[in-house]
């Protein structure tokens, strides 16, 4: 076949018709008119092959994986989807690589009414870059910073089975054929819990979203909000897939796991309805896993309250990757 | 020295006061509140060692240009600064590389008053995604359109510098060291046109700038606004370090050069004084160096009216590179 130019590269697999946008993929910036008294929330995340990705993911995965990471960071401020652009560098211009990864692409954007309004292709090793925006209400935001003692900890969905499914490829972990299905998907199409954040604004008193592991996220939101919290690790939420597991394995998958993409979230107890509430209208579930304390001190207990250890340290792509352990 | 982690780094040499956002990097989104009325102006650019920077560049040039070829979009489109996200995949956390890097890269963005919002670091071959955003108002942007038969055409500041230096990076030229510190920074450190691109708001028909060659970009335009043009090679303005080449290499250097982060733009005959006016209070040179012409014929003549040949093709990141011409 011969090979695509830049142009026809972006003019076959990623324009579309302009929607939101007042100019959208084809001058020198897309142009968008905002509604007036909105706050705008924007978002990047880059990913890069052998990093973030095995090479033998589907490109209709990744596509969507690449799409889904930045819808997260949207969710866990509350934002609705306005628009993205995309920046890729790849090997080669590569048509069996770029049609499946447009279309899994698309099809989550056209999903979450998120549009697609700019970019740049150039040959690299393969990189994915996506900056999304979203929009809402100015001071409805949910913040890291706003975490309060005695307030609920939730989580929402399973967490663990993204982390366990590289542990099988790794090696240090096994899965029967179907259950590694189940988990792949996991870690390869995660689902961003966008319905969910937009529900909990005004319920919520922070949110932050599991791409580093709970541990290390929440983490974040401890540090912002000057605050500690107890997790009770055995009210993680978990499929039967990871409960299948070594008790050791399964806790490292749930507090250090990463990737998985849910929101930790906190809530005043005397909104736990709204907060049932909100998890039934997204169609999402949510369960309580803890507690917001005093402090600045994380612990974990058990379902008898005896404290546990919590993992080492969060996950960091700058530092090695942390050594495998006996499971 | 210990080897930094994601989060030290993005806190050690991106973490600035947050000025325009109502809030800035360290939350899953930043904030952005806009001015009710006005339109957002969006864009991406993505660069790739060895394909857009060899690897000798100094960093805090690279910083430089890695925003630099970003905001020239935005003056292309006549939008003011606003914020922009970095997404950077790096071999290691190299603070001998990230210090300098940082600082021209802020530096830069301090000068156009535009503020780093988020973003994203990684472990990868250095790569650097920007996306900027800029404002400006609701139907005023300079596109690629608005072109129009009888139309001067202009371009600010000199051409094929950047082309030369890198030839000379090849061996295909020679220049006297001065010639070369001063051409490679015109390669390294273009200086984007973002005054000359609002002060052209309401007075230029069309504007694109030029990154990949003026013949190309050009092209972009006359596609666009369904026009043809025709250039006068002779009156492109270049520096006396071009001027002192082969008439063939000048040539292929003006009109196919790259990275010259110039604005090409077309305005009426009747708005020459305008356009002087414009040049004057952005203190940026222009030239006129043609006409828009009905048709879709891109001709390129000399002084005396001859015709002369133009490059074979515009500049392609999946092409590979043009053979090499004798000059």
């Amino acid at each position: 076949m011969a090979p695509l130019g830049e142009f026809d590269l972006i003019a076959r697999y990623f324009t579309r018709p302009v929607r939101r946008a007042a100019l959208g993929v084809g001058d020198d910036c897309a142009l968008l008119d905002l509604a007036p008294g909105m706050t705008l929330a924007v978002s990047s995340d880059m990913l890069v092959e052998g990093r973030h990705f095995v090479s033998t993911v589907a490109p209709e995965r990744l596509g969507h994986k690449a799409l889904a990471v930045n819808l997260s960071d949207l969710a866990a401020c509350g934002a609705r989807p306005l628009a993205f652009t995309l920046a890729l560098a790849l090997p080669a211009a590569d048509e069996a690589f770029l049609a499946p990864f447009a279309r899994g692409l698309l099809a989550l954007a056209e999903r979450h009414d998120c549009e697609l309004v700019g970019g740049d292709t150039t040959r690299g090793p393969l990189t994915i870059a996506i900056t999304v925006f979203g929009e809402l209400a100015p001071g409805t935001a949910l913040l890291r910073s706003g975490a309060r003692p005695g307030d609920d900890l939730y989580v929402s969905g399973l967490l663990g089975d993204a982390r366990l499914a590289l542990e099988v490829l790794r090696g240090r972990a096994a899965a029967p054929g179907e259950a590694f299905a189940r988990i792949r998907r996991a870690m390869e199409e995660p689902e961003p819990r966008v319905a969910l954040g937009r529900a909990l604004v005004g319920i919520a008193s922070s949110a932050i979203d599991v791409s580093d592991g709970l541990a290390g996220d929440l983490g974040h939101v401890l540090r912002r909000s000057g605050v500690g919290a107890v997790v009770e690790v055995d009210a993680l939420p978990r499929s039967a897939d990871l409960a299948a597991q070594a008790e050791a394995l399964q806790r490292e998958c749930l507090l250090a796991g990463g990737d998985d993409y849910e929101l930790v979230f906190t809530a005043p107890v005397g909104r736990r309805e709204a907060v049932a509430g909100a998890a039934r209208a997204a169609a999402t579930p949510v369960t309580r896993i803890g507690r917001i304390e005093p402090g600045q001190e994380l612990r974990f207990v058990d379902a008898a309250g005896r404290e546990v250890s919590g993992p080492a340290t969060s996950f960091d792509h700058f530092r090695p990757d942390p050594p495998a352990s006996a499971t």
